[in-house]
């Protein structure tokens, strides 16, 4: 069977009641196939904390009048979707573009549009340089998969700053990229400032006390946009004063679990989401808030969700890839927030050539890396 | 010459006698092809121990009526078979499937219901975590072999544990797994019980006395299933009061070799697949008996037997790949028995795919490897 | 709107005056598409310097007669060219060739009939023998970049010299290259005379006082061409009479920058160039002047201008890749200019193969390394 | 023009006197395109260390009858025969195959017949093991690839003993081979008897005094047939009572210049063929006199020519990979002289496919490891 749900209207953003409640139970519960229009009856386009989801269609396809609704990109919200796909009813596009809006979904063109052909007459100083300080004794791979990435993602030249133990494994892992080592054996304990270098913190550097430290200080005289990431996160919510010295319009990439650390804990995506812009705007910095439909929320409060990507990319290394790509993006020269947008919108989109290869169960983060050049290549080819 | 073999029938299950077993004998000899109906006429279904196999019709082609006969699996008894076909002469499924039976073929299509898709909503949280104890000096490999092969299957996150010689190794050689570092420069002197890691223990851990103090202290305090191969296994088989502080539904993968280095010796596969059936319900756990045509018995007593792979991949790592395999499908929360059945099916459709493209000669255990992605992605795909 | 400029010709060679300026500040100021015949009004074949730009006509198009002007390959220039293709109006070839001329391009054709088929019956001593000394503590990639480009460059045998912090790096990523270990743990301290061995000095040596003192002492007493790259012309800057000691015929393979600091700053492209040119002639030397339009300068002042590549290879590494193939071919018996000049094409032209896989933002230099075996496989095929 | 030279036919062996010699000198000043029929007249089948090759026909194209003369494979003579092809004139198999003949074209369905099907009932154990003394400071990279280069040619289990300083190397690079390491850091200074493994010395360990010490001590007491290369012979060369303690039926593959090290000058190809026939048949060995047609000389003094391989095969390490090669054969249970022979054909033919994809100057050492799975695979293949 199959129940066609158009009666309510996404316009309507009232909570179902009464008779209507008992209806939508029992469409839910009768097994047919459920073909929402719009948006699921009882969901609405945004804030469904307080909604009772229990009472909402369950669609298992929704298809959306000119353009998806938010509360499609939550996981709790996502489950009354069902499958989605948008029907264009010819709405003008520049009415659209006009109208206020405070959530945005990143289109290939708007990336190839920013993605600009070279120059012929350029050289490798056209493109930027980025420091990555990364890695710890046992993981090392990081700092491997972000400089890889940084040198996939067009970034002129690449130094890694590590603890010596680093060394061997990346001179032979990545011989385009520099390596300045440590003073200590084992964990960073000191974070230099390069000066011309894009810096990103963070992949495999542990939570040593002395890592802690050099982050704060470095944190502390730091004036340009850097890129913090994993356990950089992880060490700034132990010191939760080190937030307020994250410089404007940095880019901080936590997943879910890290968000929380830094900002306490969420029971819902989008409760975590609200935080999200709240703090982007109070700190003036770009959050990346990783999971399936990525939210990069901007200082300005605007957020960017990314349809990029697959489950097959939940695998351990996959967002040090990430930070790879965005700091390349920032070195050449992209503001802040376009660089993280393009950077989730490219890593997922070479994720999914990745799995067209090696499938989700087989899917490692050096596939994401191997996959960056023929992503961009794509992406930027005239459609 | 065709000679076809139907007379006896398979449902006989009596030796050949007096002028019967002068007739097998003269087809036998007489260089003609073969032709068995169900089983090669003297042959049993199963326990064929005592059978006098010259006796017995060496059939060069068996059509087996509606499924393979236990018999065909064996070396010894395979030999008679030669190769076999199944004719499917419409036997009613459902009948059987309510047919008792002890010995099962591990089936594309049950493989792939098991693997199910992967929700998008998911982390690599949601995919496990494995640590390995692996490697000493001198053979790192195996370790390598195993935590790649456990990436290339799907796992959320690896950790190696090894020897301090092993660290550089392992790093460059797979950036995405975590290294824990052993006390010990050369050997495993302590087995860290790594909370929320699925263990496995043994790929290149050699016999040093401080490995098998190691493994002693570690079997009495384990609770939650392991995996255990290889040098494992030839620790235990030298301390074999070890073999009581296997936690149950633990997974034991040992050759025939070492099979019978830990419970005495075997004339005969069928034997040694007895001996197995028997110590897998005694110690309540799986046993994987390797070989062409691998043999996994639960601890139930039932037996699932693996007809993917090729000889080529009789070669150095070939197990330490399995071992990575199944590792990380337990991690991922398949019961220890559907995990070790689904690890040998996927090993050997890999091998095969790794055939494909390198051959017999030239396989090597990181072709496996290699080709695990496009394996699962093949046996997850509708057909 | 098309203009079609083709009133001044290139055979005026004065500056556009009165009238004129206005007529071609009013073009470039229309947004029309300008299409200029031979060359745009206004610009000369060579010596722009003292010209004033913005009263050229700015081309969209230029349509050269029978050959591109010299003026085409600098940066300064080129804008006001645009794209450029070539008409042939059939110019007999022989007198185009006894036509004095102090500029080439570079062609595929004249590069294929210098690459000659091997002989069946050589070995590898018919191949060469290179020795790279290169790399530091930090920056081993760039030796392990240009030893393995030489490899793949058809040399016969390859010794990299490098400190000891090498030995890994080196041994593991170039199996089939000898690694000589310095004295000193991090850098260069001597630089031994390999007798059989053609010399290439530089990528990633860093310039460190006693690296620039053995550099000193090899260059008075070296006799044969050697390859002198990067930091070496980084540590001969510091130390200007070494100028002197650099062997006749030697290649120096200088970026702008690099050449800037070895003879004093240049405002524009062609100035630059004139300077290599007085240089070259001076210190009897080839001076491969990189950039887009690489320009091949010979000791008798004669400029080869390569005009494969792309800027995808405007990245780390890229320019240790060309000191690998260089030397590998200067080691095969190739005299110092022709040596510099095919290697340039078939780094482009490698690169160009590269950007069709990977595309320009994907491209790194470990990629031309890899391109290359092909590169030089489709040059040599007969056409 | 062309020139058909049929006139002295082969038979007559002789050389050519008078009126006959200034007519083909003639010939040979004409410019004229040659064509021979059977061979070139003036040049014998064999024997032509005494003949004047001024006075020869020298053909472009020689059109031999039946099968290539034995003189076609050496160097000096095979610049009077050019170009070859055999014409059929349908002699008859058998009597050709009765002849008695002292040398013989290695071909592929020879190879094809002696390389059997792997048996599906076998285990790495029945694909032998072997262990390779290989390795020193700066030369591990020939160990690297003699032992991948074995893991690629069917062999169940590889060990590599080398100094020290290879470990990390090995362990890396050939994660499926074990690794047992010398007391020495540097270089070898003792070779291990492993029990039930073949053996295989030489390549990249160098000639230290205490290597060859080693190497002495081992010989003494070696009974079981080995495979000695590359720096074993030079060893070997300086020690030459060395030379009396190789096993009977070891195989040794020397170049040109280390035969001569071995026995002496020799001024042609052939005359030092003539004294590899003598000096295996004094020794009882196998010698493996590597060049364009290797040619492989049995303890019966029959001579093996292998037709397979490209000079883009000249490059650093190639030798290696053929010594890993052989070992794996002989390791798998084939003859001494059968496993030289087929290891020739194997690494020619790989390095054919090899050059298909990376052409001549493209080719490295591990271009031919990575095509012997394939080589195998296409020879092994019915046609």
């Amino acid at each position: 069977d199959v129940v066609i749900d158009g009666l309510f209207g996404s316009g309507l953003n009232e909570k179902l009641l009464g008779g209507y409640t008992s209806l939508s139970r029992q469409i839910n519960d009768s097994g047919a196939y459920v073909v929402s229009i719009d948006i699921p009856s009882g969901l609405f386009g945004e804030y469904n904390t307080d909604n009772i989801l229990r009472n909402v269609i369950h669609a298992n396809l929704t298809l959306a009048i000119s353009f998806p609704r938010f509360s499609f990109f939550f996981e709790e919200t996502a489950k009354c979707v069902g499958e989605w796909k948008v029907l264009d009813i010819g709405l003008d596009n520049e009415a659209i573009a006009q109208t206020p809006a405070s959530y945005f979904l990143i289109d290939e063109q708007g990336v190839r549009e920013t993605l600009k052909k070279r120059n012929p007459f350029t050289t490798k100083d056209d493109y930027g340089r980025a420091c990555f300080v990364a890695g710890s004794f046992g993981m090392m791979g990081a700092a491997v998969l972000a400089t890889r990435a940084a040198m996939r993602s067009g970034l002129g030249l690449a130094k890694l700053h590590a603890p010596q133990c680093g060394y061997l494994i990346a001179q032979t892992a990545v011989p385009e990229a520099l390596f300045s080592g440590d003073e200590h054996k084992c964990v960073i304990t000191r974070i230099p400032d390069v000066k011309g270098y894009t810096m990103a913190i963070g992949p495999g550097i542990g939570r040593d006390e002395q890592t802690m430290d050099a982050l704060e200080v470095y944190l502390r005289k730091a004036k340009r946009p850097i890129v913090l990431d994993a356990d950089a996160l992880n060490c700034i919510a132990e010191r939760r004063s080190m937030l307020n010295d994250i410089p404007r319009d940095s880019i901080i990439t936590p997943h879910a679990k890290e968000f929380d650390r830094l900002f306490g804990d969420h029971m819902t995506d989008e409760e975590r989401l609200l935080k999200a812009v709240e703090m982007a705007q109070v700190a003036k910095i770009v959050i990346v808030l990783k999971g399936h439909y990525t939210k990069i929320v901007r200082p300005d409060g605007r957020v960017f969700v990314n349809a990029t990507g697959n489950p097959g990319m939940a695998t351990a290394g996959s967002g040090d890839v990430l930070t790879g790509i965005i700091t390349a993006l920032l070195a050449q020269g992209l503001h802040s927030s376009v660089a993280a947008s393009i950077g989730c919108f490219v890593h997922g989109y070479a994720g999914n050539l990745a799995r067209r290869k090696v499938g989700e169960m087989g899917l490692t983060a050096s596939d994401i890396v191997d996959n960056l050049g023929e992503a961009f290549k794509l992406i930027m080819e005239e459609k």
